[in-house]
């Protein structure tokens, strides 16, 4: 056993088909959970500089456009409308992207996570990548179906996270940005916002 | 049975403790979707100018400051830090800032549910007003608490809605400012946002 | 206690903005399991030949086009696209035409529970109608507006049925037409539909 | 509508049927939740200084006996070990008991919440009395039991409360007795004990 | 407020459409469950000598045959296999067979709850009888419909009641027939029977 | 680590005992949403022409015929109703039949789940086939069960898929048959159609 | 992989501990399914002659006797009452009653599932045993220790199966005993009984 | 495989920040679970000695002091606050402290599992020693992310188990301190005790 840690200056974001048509398909969060999960861990992705690659697909048809959010978050982000390859792993643009980050540690999350996030996720994985799936920021038809796309991909040797787990993990020390951890937390987390307000409101005593 | 309907002109809107301490003893929603049901219902109380009251227990104490976000919404309204009554209808403070206001529909919300929600509900049925109990911008311990308190404050005849229904009534019809209703549903109800967003994308084709 | 019993002679059934955006916000069903319900239900009015209103609420905006199926099945019934009024009840044909059917008794179902079935129903029992919630048939946010909805209206004296319940209580008699239930119930009940196959089986032998 | 508010000074307390025996068999909630709401409610009686009246069934037999904690906590209650009437109300000495307090609310719990409190909550509201049903302190068989017998002490004028409503509403203010008070909730609700020792922490600074 | 307690010098138990084939629509308890659960009551039913009514509806069809252990257990039961009539109350010889009897309280449990224990649980309060609705050994297909179901018989004045609340307000007292009580519970209820296992090994010593 | 990807040249079809009497025994689905997906499945055969295998146990007995819809399917496929071999791999003409397709990937379903679908998947991995255990087609007596068959074939090398994955997976690109693949979602996926339908509507202003 | 299957005879049935007392601390299952599985499990040994041994953890204190229907069951089996050892597995005379069967396939079930049944399970495993964990007949305190006790088990090599897959993998086929594997269905699958029942009626016409 | 199993003589008990703030943030346990399941482990941790070690994280900030019950159990125990290290393992005082135990068998418990359990967790794995994860002792925001930390665990090689199971592999025998084992059982579990309550009760006529 070897434990693959996450690193920031290892790692790059995959954020996939997160698109205003497909979401209205997730059940395995409520909405509320979901959007927030996505945004934090995009708000993860800005925080720590990783590269981001974002792709969608079909984006013209019923699956819609990219969320705004998170148009708006990476202007600069490599951005890849595929045509029409489903696993995103297929389109050469999305792949030379990834490599072209230099970066063998791979955190995706995605729509559906049994397609979206999972093929790509089984294709990287096969060429020796690590692949972090942040399950939280992924979504699907049912708890079903989500309950078997994370055991195929981690019977496959994919790492199964969440969003806090994967922000954590890069932190590695809070003093490495106190504040911008904090704010971060504070935005995404609703009872650890009330941590600090209580605690603000306490040592101003 | 004669339909008690609620009417911007004759709402007042009470948030009873919504406080960063109390807020962590509630388990029978998600901190993100309780924070996004407290909000939209604050967010309704500013869009339809509905006079608003605010009040808290204890503040000095663990039960913490009222959330920040609630005092900036509402900078000018009542504000009652309760001295010690744990019912905000017995401090006379907070009752005469609700009659003050002339109004006989009373919409509340609180933290929790079964005591800051329900005992100023019963009074105010007491006293003849009509009282809707904003069943998910107040929350409790578990379900079971929950269950308990809808049924007492629903056989006394408080009337169950949730912010939403709360919203559509209190709006009457779309033509009223269809831009202003669309962007609070779109803020806090992310389905409806994607649906807007698709919308937005496929007509400009 | 007088039991209001449905009758196909005095019923009316009225489809509330089943519309293709707005379904995409109802989480307290399954998809399949609301869709099979809502048309289960349009086969009930249709094969009882009641007089059925149908409505929609902005369907040229995000909300969507009322789904076609329900306007393939009714094609001569009245259709009232509402140009802003939240509750059906509100808007003047709408009520007229519910009116111009001379009956008292209401069966509704509509998408949002909580605005789009529970105002129209407000509304009509304080006129006297009696009000059937065809409750599986009407979906909403979460299980938790679900049931403060239920509360409401029931609460006002309307009666919560589910789909099967009005079939079987508009029947009365299996032998009114015992192969035109036993299809519309093989249709939409999977295990109903396995009993018959499995007797059909059997009883050839 | 009057709110029948309950009041130290008019209500008693009685506790049926918490056996070592039967509580076994209680699944509508984890053994730990209802051992605290029990004590819980157990320590609102002794903080208050309500009478209070233990009753057991068969405490010879498979039932066995009262859990000791009670035993321990009112040495001096009257304690009525039934000899078989199943319904506590049917045992004279037991009613006999509750009149002598000549208190008209009655707050009680107990085990099977579908019978040893279902069927002496009925005769007490036949007779007159106000009845508080403690449900996080009343286990049974499982939920859809519990679900039922809510029901029907609803629907029969019984108000269905939670043992921290009811401590809040005998306290009325935090200032008769600010750290008795506090000291029950930080004893009973782990996460209000959390805020206690945060707040103390914070301040000392 | 009135309690209208069980007694079985007044009451009848009917047993509505317990089939082979409806049974298999059942889903709002698990098989196991629902089938001890029937059993439990037929029990009761025989324990206390209840006049007891059994109907079928079409059990020549796929509906199938009433499972054969209720048939066993009431040899000489009125045994109405139904024509047509979907509502038992609209079958003449059913409410003879109820009326023959004298008595005035109803204990009534069938498939599905939403039509066949409903239905005629509707009328019979209706024509002034006291209906206690088993909901326990009453099934259907799925929560939602059951909840409806219930939400609209305790509107109409039903009492919901489970299996062993019936059992127990029947005896009122274990020194009735205690060998008897103690025997039908131990083989109804698998952890009452342990108790009484328990029990036996310990005095034994 | 190698990634086994699904192929629609490689890959076969094997559908195991779907029959009217064994469904009725699935409990881990609701009847609704099991039927839809063995249909959807059985679309995907048909869509993507895999070599597709029917099987049945005991067709003749209570467990009944195999669902008339499968059987209209599949008109030419092999059908091998098994005359006791509980395992269909123990049946030397299903065996047969797979191996004559030529064919290494073998897709699963069937009912029951730890049964009819964890045997011959266990001996199917044990002759070095791929295995694709299709969760959401595949149906049993509750979840424990299926979480434990899930476990036991995960253990042994077989992928978890669900119908939607297997079908993207096949079609590798949607430009290969954009329209045929649109209708199958539409048919199988309401809030897809829903998609659809809305698009359809905007796009044509 | 190879697949380990079972094999009426290469397998040994241990029963580990289903005492009066320590059932009720069974939390994961509700008390009719579990007695219902482990019966079940019973009937599966003794119809397939399998050996059996059955053990006991302290049966003269608080845990109690083993459940009677056991003992009655297996009257002649090894019966060993640990005097003290809580793993099954260091208790000598148990060990060695499980070698002198010359068995290397053990089928085990217990209470609690988290050490009565793993502690020798990962002991026999340990010992090159092949372990079927009967993971319905084995209960423990909620869901959550189940789980984990579960993935331990797995993660050691442990295959989970249910008690109906048992019956099913040593029966191997139909026609070894028709009659006999029916009726072992009929009495612990209600459903399955139904399935029968109607199919004799059918075809009996 | 091998069973590593638990010595008391060769592992140590590592807590990890079980801070009065951050337990606010548990929501896969309900407080009271958690809080008895926590305290429990330390009691198992006192009674076989275990060489124990605290740790916190930023205690001076909102993440709040040690839950002052473990402080006063371990009044000697190493005491590491961590100055800004998320993964206590990254903090050399922390490992130094394990390792001078000379130790290779880790229990660990904190708050939350996805990363202040399963960092230290997987880098123990690294370097060696065996990890037993104690899952119900340890808690984070809801149960998606508990059973992605989970799985992320099991896969790196830890073993998942509770603090029951922990207590009863270290004790091995009962006789090695029954009175011991039975005081510590009967505070944690309630159901224990009153086994162990109605035991007395018998036993003693």
């Amino acid at each position: 056993m070897t434990y693959k840690r996450l690193n920031k200056d290892d790692a790059v974001m995959l954020l996939v088909d997160h698109q205003t048509g497909l979401i209205s398909l997730v059940q395995d969060f409520s909405p509320n959970e979901f959007k927030n999960n996505v945004l934090a861990l995009a708000d993860v992705a800005k925080f720590f500089k990783l590269p981001t690659i974002l792709t969608t697909s079909f984006e013209s048809g019923p699956n819609g456009p990219l969320v705004p959010e998170l148009k708006e978050l990476f202007p600069d982000a490599p951005y890849i409308p595929r045509p029409g390859q489903i696993n995103a792993w297929d389109n050469e643009d999305f792949v030379k992207a990834v490599k072209a980050t230099g970066r063998k540690q791979i955190i995706i999350a995605g729509v559906v996570t049994d397609v979206c996030v999972a093929f790509p996720t089984l294709c990287a994985l096969d060429e020796g990548f690590d692949v972090f799936v942040v399950t939280d920021a992924s979504g699907t038809f049912n708890e079903t179906v989500q309950q078997a796309a994370w055991a195929r991909m981690t019977a496959a040797g994919a790492q199964l996270v969440n969003w806090f787990a994967v922000a954590c993990e890069l932190q590695v020390d809070w003093r490495n940005d106190m504040e911008g951890l904090a704010n971060l937390l504070s935005t995404r987390i609703p009872n650890y916002r009330n941590l600090m307000n209580s605690y603000s409101a306490f040592t101003a005593k």
